[in-house]
């Protein structure tokens, strides 16, 4: 098939190589006419204009925006929409909320253009290993973007098959090789969503497991409670055989095995919005997301030195017991 | 009642002084001879030595043990056991482990000494407010200490009385006065010890919240959604009439009436082992009890700058995404 | 002052009492007419309409709206906008989102109405021990209604007064009497909200403290490690001299006393949606607020009887370990 | 090698199967005679007493004690502690808390006795994909046992190695073959614990996410923000290169494959210690541990209906606001 991509930083570059790879035609833009230019090098069509592009993409035109969230992403689409036929397909690739596919997808249908929210994970690695993609929109839509979806996706490989599949009404042949047409717009971005919000809570408990055997040589402990544990090797023998092993405990194991102390790294950690909204639908829907929540907010408290909320604590304490603060 | 103290630092001191006030004899120790001498001149009789202090006290000895927790209060527990005669009374008012309580308790049941365990709340304020105790020990042996705990309790005060007090069967009317039998030995210092527990998820509570208001200046925020809110004047106006008054609301207030930016203090807020302790219980009893660990937690982390943990959260990102940390 | 009030339910009903009380004029509505009669027979000036309470406050109108947030309170004030004249002024007493205040304001602003928010605290206390107010909008119109919130505030009373206020720039004298100035449309509401967020808060550090006491006496504890203890004596005596004295706890107390069972209650607990608007502030501002989630989150889950989650995990310890489940 | 197994449960008899397969031989115990010559029937050397297991142990006799911690553990060490001569080997191999561990070393050692703790993940998947080992005690003793420990783990397998690994000083080549040495007595049980409390935080991560994922479609919901998500086909395709790929996923997997209502369970769900001891771990360390603390808590609160803490919520609500609770 034929499909213009939008933004080829990180993601959209690479979506668009392994698109080439397997055989379908690319139509590429960016900013950056240089970016454009290098991709054009290796096999794509580089346009300089979105008009160009849609020019490019005779027939029902395809277009895979793959732009920050917010504004990047809201206005290119908003341009596209205004050169868009009836039928043509905008498929938004980034991190947009689901709220806000909902109501472009309501606009755009007002033209009979097609909004297709692709949730998409696999970061730097999705070029090899292939995306997983969670996708919302029409049914029948999806279906025709099954060829580039397939091609952006794993693939069975070698992942041992889930026994049972299929038993059930209502299952998706597509889950297997690595995407799914989760529902209406929207639910692609809203399924990855809560994956990021997944995410968070994961790492959050390997980083306060590693912090629990690391604090196991701490000075304040009885001498003949001490160990001075290797977590390099720790991470390793857990990727092998333990209930623990996962594919972020093998990053874990990696950075470890480049340097225990992690000495490149301060540990002020950004969130990207998605763990914030997960914890809203959660709050939406009144179901009790502790360890979620707990993982935002332990990177929210490592951007910070000292809250002001701790310092009215010590105010509090010096108040009723006349308490010194701890030497800094 | 004639009664020995031993341990005459900020709460042993007061605790001398109010039992004076209220005409009891004190006999004082303390490892520094001045001190003993200070409350001597105040009207206490001084003593240099445990055994001088046993002889003074005439009759059935009452020891009152007001020193740090650990091996202060247990060598000191362990010479007076070795003097006592049957029939003696030994109160631990510091802040002991109940589990220590109860072995202790047994340990001296046997020279027929009786062990008594008084929590302690009040602080610096107790003197003139008087002490909030609860009492762990046999029912006949605390009845004995009436007197002296009833001159330490607050009273009846200006306190508005609770409706409907005593009609329920096994209340203890000595609960108004600001004191109360809790149960065998040990139980005072557990029921201290989940106040002290609750202490700390209040106060983290207000300091989350106004942590909330703080932020609401922030740059990040919209520009129409940003308030300069005076902090001071809002812990004062919460003191009056609001659901959320208290104790500690007042410290708050007190405290940002004196400095709102709460400059002098780092926000290194320590710990003192009984909110620990109460999570411990929580997990012995399997409650679950989200926001008192949480309010611990967030005092051991606001004493690092970063933790290993959030190190390795870094790691992780930059493994998966290329991400690059938040710059300092 | 001569002001109308529109909603005369718990809240509204005794604010109109207490400003008459003061000898304030009440011009008073709700649509139920027999209310509205009821109130009349206490000196009010009953209504039928929004227009008759318009015509009845002659010259600058003063409007106080005490209905629910959302729907009730939006239409009201948009049919008052429609009758009002420069220089009126429109008072939403409720529990409206501080972000809605600030887009009614502006759209009131644009037809010369000022718009003031007033959160409300003290329940159906307020009547006797007046209402603590946190107030938005323009310093001048919140100027003119001095005299209507002083009456309702609970005055300088008996509370002790805080040392060192006032000696900071920017402090609010009205503070103290029970009301303040928080800062422009919404700041009321959004200060009120963040009390609610603390209140959630102190109410789960107690409960989770008081179940702590509970289980002390649970059957798998060994058993010399157990404690009957009277939760109702322990509520009483914290009330008196304890650091952890409070409102919401003289609340526990009456509640204990009248039933330590507590048997009148299931344990499903609402919650009106400042909690949750809290965290969403939180998040926005990056503030770490694990307490305040935690006790939004135990109110969700105590109104499930069991979430999938929890068969979630159960499955997954089945698929690893054969575990059976727990009996129920 | 030649090595005695006690305790021929899931665990034990899994364990003498795998080092059967591999070329050892092992004489086997357990309490149950018919288990002992089941295991005869596939190879083993079946006794009916640890005398005569010693007997047949010729030279430096091995013990892999695999036993539930507690009571069936320390007494089994004990009476072997009794018949072993100086040089024996006793491994454990259940779930012992490590300071037990260490104290038991302690002992043996007295006897010149060497103890060994090996923490065992793998559940009943292990006597396939071998089981990933956590070794403590001394370092020549521990290599002693190579053979055996080589035999039980996976080996290296198919799982990608890990770029740079032993290139920091220190570390130990058999983590990639799936067990390591972490240090003294105690040390293989501590790792084994975190292990645990890591996997309580990454199944309660997962549980929350499909919590809100199946909670999308709740009624309460505006209704073009609900999804009806088919939660199976969703733990299928992030098995697919997602983030978020682990073996816990693919148990969820399998499990909502089978039945995504997940029927069969009732959602109440056990902890078995290790999660409790990794908290006291981490308090003990000063650790902040909010995510597996959480998930431990969850767990608590699965396997109850209602908390006297959510009565005494309601029972707040009621006094300050007159609210009724929800019904049931």
């Amino acid at each position: 098939m034929k499909i213009g991509i939008i933004g080829l930083g990180r993601m959209g570059g690479n979506i668009a190589r392994r698109l080439m790879r397997n055989g379908h035609e690319t139509v590429v833009y960016d900013r950056s006419p240089e970016t454009v230019k290098a991709l054009a090098g290796e096999g794509a069509i580089g346009v300089n204009s979105l008009d160009d592009m849609k020019a490019k993409l005779d027939g029902q035109a395809i277009f895979w925006v793959m732009l920050p969230a917010g504004d990047p992403t809201d206005s290119t689409i908003e341009t596209l929409a205004g050169m868009c036929a009836a039928g043509d397909i905008i498929i938004d690739g980034g991190n947009t909320f689901y709220k806000d596919d909902i109501k472009r997808a309501k606009h755009l249908a007002k033209k009979q253009i097609h909004y297709v929210d692709v949730g998409t994970s696999g970061g730097v690695w999705g070029l090899e290993r292939g995306y997983c993609m969670m996708v919302g929109g029409e049914a029948d839509v999806v279906k025709t973007l099954d060829p580039i979806l397939e091609a952006l996706a794993p693939g069975l490989g070698t992942i041992p098959r889930t026994p049972n599949r299929m038993e059930q009404e209502g299952e998706d042949p597509r889950a297997e090789k690595g995407y799914i047409h989760a529902g209406a717009a929207g639910a692609g971005h809203f399924v990855k969503m809560v994956h990021n919000g997944i995410e968070y809570g994961l790492m959050q408990a390997y980083a306060e497991g590693f912090d629990v055997l690391k604090g196991k040589n701490s000075e304040s402990l009885p001498e003949d409670e001490r160990y001075d544990l290797n977590l390099t090797d720790i991470a390793e023998v857990w990727r092998r055989g333990s209930v623990i092993s996962s594919w972020l405990l093998d990053l874990c194991a990696q950075q470890l095995a480049k340097d225990m102390d992690l000495a490149q790294f301060t540990g002020r950690v950004a969130d990207s919005g998605e763990g914030h909204w997960t914890v809203e639908a959660a709050m939406e829907e009144a179901v009790p997301a502790y360890v979620l929540t707990a993982a935002l907010f332990s990177r929210y408290r490592s951007r910070v030195e000292h809250t002001y909320g701790d310092k009215l604590l010590s105010a509090m304490r010096f108040g009723f017991g006349g308490h010194v603060e701890m030497p800094q």
